[in-house]
């Protein structure tokens, strides 16, 4: 048999080029790797369809029962992903108050007692017991369920799979470490270990369960395909946030803007429809605890922030507070997004170093935490209790408005009503109208410096922590300082200025508009505010772009998750595609030797080969893990076959279907003999016999809108005149990363084709 | 010089294939057309970056300070699309108030000195002559401008334009054909109009004008493209839901669930930011009204249906009540779609006859109109006005809950107060809470039935109207029937029923659910009822999904509008693209005879033609547009060139910038002399050498995916195997039209490859 005009046995010298740079080690929090070096990091082919024999032979096959059965399948899995979801939010949020609410009690009836010290030692040691606890399930257990979740979904909804980020065991760490670390007054947040719970459902239920424990459904083998579980954890993550702020249409919204990559309208309707399961079953779930058999869970009122005051009125003299508010907000989010990628960066160096070094610093911070906590709230002055309010006033308990704290009767702490609190309780304080008096100025400026740093500090540590509250919290306390600054200058109350700086925080650092205008409306219930809220959205967000990205591209960037943009780079107009190939190819024939697979196999990393005929003339593109599952069937034939063999009777469809999250096999895991090795393979009916293509003087940026827009994997290059190979290159997602063609072209990192974006070159020497 | 392997001359014998069936009158809206069979709509690329060397050389010269100044031009534009859609809103409310309310107060005092005849003459011919100014101006001046709009502008999002759909003839039509028809008392809407107005303002203004009136401005060169024009025509689409409704988020996710077809992150905060400056402008715009500076247009209530009720409390005896009415709403929306679908059927066969027969089925409309709205009220029986009641009873003036009519002092007649009040005050009459004693079942059941039928019955006349808030108007009455059905059996009012009621038909009929769920919360600002219109939104979608298509599908297949889902049709995967295309395929060489350019382009209508150099190997795509700018210009060679050209010397890239609409320039406007048809022109530079190519084994439905997703014009099917012609065939949009195929491969249409769907081929032989 000929051996074919390029070599498939990859002895190129430039090899090593192309083989990633590092090897990548377990522990993918603690990782600063640079964009796209990251190995462990399988891309997976999204919504191309893989048209080879074996996939179009079972497509026939399928009845139009299957056709139902399948259709009406992904339904149902919504239904299922929808209840499950809730029921663990509401989980989640009934552990957390009855923990947090205990500890709180406890403490509390020891201070009344004026065993002060010890109220503070059992403060802190339970704080620190939580903690520990969530640090350590998640070092030893599952580190990928370390930090919110919200990167690693968006970048699987990208086409990128980190390993491990959907198991049963992330899921279980999730939980309860997000339980535990927000139980234990971390200044953490719940709604993106939500998030990232919701995908984890999704993507295991459309997996029939855990493939690891042997949970798995045969009629489920229909979702085995990427395509599918994508929108299948789309909906997750909406149902995510909605059960995290009972924000059906903000979390459908969110999924939209924030998390998905690819959507279509129909991806719209089938999240809205978990989300509607999501906003219906916590409703009922809530009202079942109004009769207060959920213990400290209270009237349900815990997930939601029913702000509800009707009548405002504004006019055009309240504009520019809100605008100054908006314009400080947006600086203060880039500043947050900053500050936090440098103590992220410093944090990975610290917890690259150990287990040990990890929980360390896991416990310092929340010492740190509990003694600012009970600390701080001594140095506010006791007020008397105001005569006319409605709620009990000091209330000694878990919640409420009016914290005793250290003071006498008929006195309250303002700074302890918001720091010796629940971050819920803590934003529904802050957003509560009618308390424009509460709270002094200086206790909310303390509150609000306090939060703004515990929080950048807080969120690096292995522990299953989100950031979302955290940065309403200290949005909410910054706009309430504006408003207490602004005074009886505007008709606006301190409550609504508290709304809006919240908005204008996370405008500032995630840099979403739509789905954080509807969660705010949906927390807050208040559709009057709208038009402010929208104001305030726009201009924090204009102003913190023009300094850097999104927290989330940011942490995204730090975990070395190549996250592929819809946009082009301008210079990306100015390379061809040829400019961006790199590495020699490896070419097979339709009909190829077994060794000279499985040698191409071991030496490189590469999913997908071009599999070319005789004359020379490209017949399609075979993907590394149908090749194994080929190498590991051993069907060879002992002399190049001659006729075409129907390949659908050896081999059925199911068995090239996806592979459970971090199960793949490995080409080391078969074992061949030397007489295998001589046979060949008929790789015809294996191959996507359609690939897309480009021509080699395609610039960069057309290919990419082409890559992205259809959402590919492997991108052919073809020669533009005839007589030459009939591909010269294939272009991955790690080709289009700006990083890898700077790399490759340095001269254009200095060229006018960047983005417009103040820079502080000052700033980032002195803190690197 | 080689004539070429191919025909450039258009010789074959089966030439009329390709050549488009039917020659189209001028009055688009009056036709009955085959899809895909509708040769005046141009196609237009959208988003693929056209790559020949003139625009090449072009973007490279492009200053820093351009890209900024384009930039800072786009947003600038969206704030002056903002402006000007909420002006045109706010100006046509209060015309339509103040135009509709006079004619009220005039009937009514009549009505009070008991002129009853007087007052039905009076109030008939002013409808008549409303209805006539409106239907003579758009059948006149403008006949683009009639029906709702919304479909057309949803075809151009998908990359049809309709002729002259954004002219500013269409503009002023529709504005002021809209303000008539909707004061005439019609049962028709403004709310698709101002959708229409709203994409329309966002055309002109990127285009910097109206060409024909020589109102452009050099500096919005930059917005001769087809993807910002289409970006800001969607800002613009998002504006007018906005204004209509008073509704920004709701605005922005109509335009994205229900108008766009390509959607990318960039363009949600771009359309946020355009209804953003709607909601702000038209806030402050109504509180300049609360002073009643402006006429009959009252306390500025008239854009929003602020029904707050915030204490509502439901429990799950309230679900099955809610899931009938979603049940039987879904039905009765799709009998909507199919019934509307027939009417304008026949209507187009009416209208096809002629300007009079047009005129006069619009004043058959209006006197019937008139007369069930002056005559059905006399059924309703007087009863007497409430004693606790805040409002004034019975009121004589425009508006209000409770109209006297014929009744005596004391009493109100409460059919004329649904039907002898505008479309807004219906509304509010039935979405208000408290009244569940003031409307009678019968009065409702009367009004839902009316509404129903009439609305179906004016949405076909030649006038610029819209059907959303007939339909809002039916299905509320229709809740409010059910709720006086279920009476105290639930724990709901009769105005939330009305709001679910509304609900569940317009989810049966337009099928949106996101976008219609937050625009009914910001119409009625009550977020607690946001589970239950969520589940109605599900169930009558679901139903109707069983039965029909959307209402804007409909209408776009009766106007033969080709729109290209997002989604493969099941039978797709079983053909190939080489399936697909059909009729001779005409190729140009590199350097090609003038005559035969010519001769070609007078011939055939394709918008595209591949270019082939020797030896055979294709080079690109060149553009029907382009090589007639080419003609034009007359730079031609009398001998083939042999050296390459510089092209940038002689054209620049504003020769070939997109025009104005409707204004595209005919090779038959072009005139050569005998000897200039034997020149050469080197066609290299204008080429788009990286024209996007599939192989002709792929899928239809693989192929349609790249085609859908990346927004093409032109898809070039290339051979598999080599030594054959380097091109085979090209596909545009109506090669992937079901109509087409089907009619290609007939047996499709019986195979199992179909959608499930109820089917009634008996309804359908009676109706038609």
């Amino acid at each position: 048999m000929p051996d074919g005009y390029i070599s498939g046995t990859g002895e190129s010298p430039d090899e090593e080029t192309i083989t990633a740079p590092l090897l990548h080690r377990r522990n993918t929090t603690s990782q600063i790797a640079l964009v796209g070096s990251n190995p462990c990091l399988v891309e997976s082919l999204d919504y191309e369809i893989i048209e080879n024999d074996v996939f179009k032979q079972d497509w026939r096959s399928r009845s139009k029962f299957q056709i139902f059965q399948y259709l009406s399948l992904k339904w149902i899995l919504c239904f299922v992903i929808g209840i499950v979801v809730s029921l663990i939010g509401f989980f989640n949020n009934l552990a957390i108050e009855n923990i947090a609410g205990e500890k709180f009690v406890i403490t509390s009836n020891m201070m009344l007692a004026n065993r002060y010290l010890a109220a503070f030692l059992i403060f802190a040691a339970a704080n620190l017991v939580l903690t520990l606890f969530a640090t350590l399930i998640t070092t030893l257990i599952a580190p990928e369920a370390a930090g919110s979740g919200i990167p690693e979904v968006k970048a699987y909804l990208n086409g990128v799979d980190a390993p491990a980020i959907f198991s049963f065991r992330t899921l279980l760490v999730k939980i309860v470490g997000s339980i535990t670390a927000v139980s234990s007054s971390l200044n953490v947040g719940k709604a993106g270990p939500m998030v990232h719970t919701g995908a984890c459902i999704a993507a295991l239920t459309c997996q029939g369960g855990s493939k690891k424990h042997g949970l798995t459904w045969r009629w489920l083998r229909f979702f085995n395909n990427d395509r599918d579980r994508r929108d299948l954890v789309t909906c997750g993550s909406a149902a995510g946030i909605a059960a995290a702020f009972r924000a059906p249409v903000g979390g459908v919204l969110f999924a939209l803007e924030e998390m998905a990559s690819w959507w279509r309208s129909a991806l719209l309707w089938r999240s809205f429809f978990t989300t509607a399961v999501v906003a219906i079953l916590l409703r009922g779930l809530t009202d079942t605890c109004l009769s207060g058999k959920c213990g400290l869970f209270g009237t349900g009122g815990l997930i939601m922030f029913d702000v509800t005051s009707v009548d405002i009125t504004y006019h055009l003299t309240d504009v520019p507070p809100v605008l100054l508010l908006a314009v400080i907000g947006g600086i203060a989010g880039s500043l947050y997004n900053f500050l936090l990628g440098k103590v992220l960066r410093l944090y990975n160096l610290i917890n690259e170093k150990g287990t040990a070094y990890k929980i360390l610093l896991a416990c310092t911070v929340s010492i740190l935490t509990s003694c600012l906590l009970f600390g701080l709230p001594w140095l506010a002055s006791c007020r008397p209790c105001p005569a006319d309010t409605s709620e009990p006033c000091p209330t000694i308990g878990r919640s409420g408005n009016y914290k005793k704290f250290q003071c006498e009767p008929g006195h309250y702490n303002d700074l302890a009503s918001l720091f010796f609190n629940t971050n819920d309780d803590a934003i529904k304080n802050l957003f509560s109208k009618g308390t424009d008096t509460e709270f002094h100025t200086t206790s909310v400026l303390l509150f609000f410096i306090t939060c703004f740093f515990l929080s950048i500090f807080s969120y690096g540590i292995v522990a299953p922590v989100g950031i979302f509250i955290p940065v309403i919290v200290t949005g909410a306390s910054f706009g309430r300082l504006v408003g207490l600054l602004v005074g009886s200058n505007s008709n606006l109350n301190n409550g609504l200025f508290a709304v809006l700086g919240a908005a204008s925080l996370l405008g500032g650092s995630m840099r979403v508009t739509v789905s954080l205008c509807v969660i705010l409306l949906e927390l807050t219930n208040n559709l009057l505010l709208l038009p402010l809220i929208m104001l305030v959205l726009l201009v924090s967000k204009t102003v913190a772009d023009a300094f850097n990205n999104n927290i989330y591209d940011q942490i995204m960037m730090l975990k070395g998750l190549p996250y592929l943009e819809t946009h082009a780079e301008p210079y990306m107009r100015q390379l061809t595609v040829s400019d961006a190939v790199s590495g020699p190819l490896h070419v097979f024939n339709g009909i190829e030797r077994v060794g000279n697979i499985v040698h191409v196999l071991r030496t490189t990393g590469h999913n997908g080969f071009p599999v070319v005929d005789e004359p020379p003339v490209l017949y399609g593109l075979i993907l590394r893990s149908h090749l194994i599952t080929l190498l590991k069937k051993k069907r060879f034939h002992i002399t190049p076959p001659l006729t075409y063999v129907d390949a659908g009777k050896k081999f059925s469809s199911s068995d090239f279907a996806k592979q459970g999250f971090g199960n793949a096999e490995t080409i080391e895991d078969i074992d061949l003999t030397e007489e295998e090795m001589e046979m060949y393979i008929d790789l015809h009916p294996f191959t996507n016999a359609s690939p897309y293509t480009v021509v080699e003087t395609m610039s960069l940026a057309k290919a990419l809108t082409l890559f992205r827009g259809v959402g590919l994997r492997h991108l052919l290059v073809v020669p533009k005149t005839s007589g030459r190979l009939p591909v010269i290159g294939i272009l991955t997602r790690h080709d289009f990363m700006p990083e890898h063609i700077l790399g490759l072209h340095p001269m254009l990192a200095r060229g006018k084709w960047k983005r417009l974006r103040f820079r502080f070159p000052l700033w980032n020497r002195i803190f690197s």
